[in-house]
């Protein structure tokens, strides 16, 4: 089950830690391009400078697609260097009629072997399910995310509550029947944020938007963890992997990696001390 | 301009059909698989027997994508199949923050060059703005797709309209400033295709959901064409790419374009002479 993997990795590693591999030959140092294969030096580097404090990482598959046939052999490769006590999660953002997502969720769940996956809810359940019945694989649904486009439509009015919280009711429904549902909440919408975590306790959040997109890392603990302070995850991209654009990228890839962890558990105390 | 290629194709050829490509290697004839590359022969003659017939085909990307490696070689060899006078549109359903949309948006419009994509309206303007900024190609947002799904969210009341009402009035201030959008909307929805039409008279609608999926072609075109009746895509994938799974496939799959098409301009001229 993916739940109990992640609520155990959280207490074994002691981290909600996740590092997005947003991959980007434009960002990362330099003197790697004079190597056969930069981008995945790069990767393997900083996954071996953080994977004893991320319990997670998230491929942006955009940033791998984008360079064809190169990124997915590069997507292959990153997959290999993580460790088995971390989760990998596609953030892929898929959502398509039923016979589509089902090759979808078989590029990912079984020919890649991610754990995890995002997805766009739009198109609705058929859209999502061919996800939902691969058992013992997460799915996070895009509930409210962290861009500012999120005003466009997440926030309409629907009979009195914003969009995404009916996105939010309609996964914990999915959620009983297969138990391997999650949201994906930005930590730029802190009090909004709080109302979803009110409205699914048991629901694992995945929260990006700390650090470059600027999202208020105390109030994803203080409202996006649940009682426990658990099954959440907090996302950071290129606050830590483009840290630094030296030779000591890796080292200071850590250290960023480190400082937010250590910012991480010193605000669950203050929460649980509440 | 995209509509204007578009409207003239549709002139040109007296064609609205969309030619689907959800190729895929369980339903392709079975004596092709002695071949070596039975996907790229398949869509070659597919592409050959119809490209009179089709103003556009739409290689659905996951079909491509879940193929790995290979599936991005076939897709190249796909485009280069198809005709100049033919519009290719990615149905790709993409929509994500601001940087990987860029990524999405170089990788279909530039390395692979397609005319127009499908993007998915739920992470609102920034996550369709990298796809709006490229001049001359057609982007089509899901506003009310083809299947059961649908009704989970797109029909949601926001302020005494559905969601996908809303979607279409974004679309269409969007199309204010940028003029290359369009929607995609589904013929299994045939009343609810009028009333976007009637809001949005000037947008390119694509409209999947017509043959496997049941979609009605009448109401589709007596309700989503536009008074000239044009500027709409009608598309249908398996009914004529899977028409026959002998020796004879590209010729029954023509068969079956022709058949849809004179359909098609019955109907039309039907409703020009209402």
């Amino acid at each position: 089950m993916f739940k109990t993997k992640l609520s155990h990795l959280i207490k074994e590693k002691n981290s909600l830690l996740c590092v997005g591999l947003d991959t980007d030959i434009e960002q990362i140092p330099k003197f790697l391009l004079k190597e056969k294969d930069p981008l995945n030096i790069f990767n393997r580097e900083i996954i071996k400078a953080t994977s004893d404090l991320a319990i997670a990482y998230k491929p942006n598959i955009a940033f791998y697609e984008t360079l064809g046939i190169s990124g997915w052999y590069l997507l292959e490769k990153t997959l290999e260097s993580i460790p088995s006590n971390c989760i990998v999660i596609a953030d892929a953002k898929r959502g398509d009629i039923g016979n589509t997502s089902r090759k979808y969720a078989e590029l990912f769940f079984q020919s890649y072997q991610f754990d995890a996956i995002t997805v766009s809810p739009y198109m609705g359940f058929d859209s999502i399910s061919a996800f939902l019945e691969f058992e013992g694989k997460g799915i996070f649904i895009l509930c409210l995310t962290s861009n500012p486009g999120s005003i466009d439509f997440q926030y309409l009015n629907v009979e009195s509550e914003p969009l995404y919280m009916k996105v939010a009711r309609k996964t914990i429904e999915w959620d009983l029947d297969y138990g391997n549902c999650g949201l994906v909440v930005g930590a730029t919408h802190p009090e909004d944020l709080g109302s979803i975590r009110e409205a699914a306790p048991g629901l694992p959040f995945l929260i990006p938007g700390i650090g470059a997109q600027g999202g208020n890392l105390y109030t994803a603990i203080q409202y996006g963890t649940d009682s426990q302070a658990g099954s959440t995850l907090i996302n950071a991209s290129r606050s830590i992997i483009y840290a630094s654009k030296e030779k000591d990228f890796a080292e200071v890839a850590r250290n960023s990696a480190k400082d937010l962890l250590t910012e991480i558990n010193r605000l669950r105390n203050v929460k649980l001390n509440y």
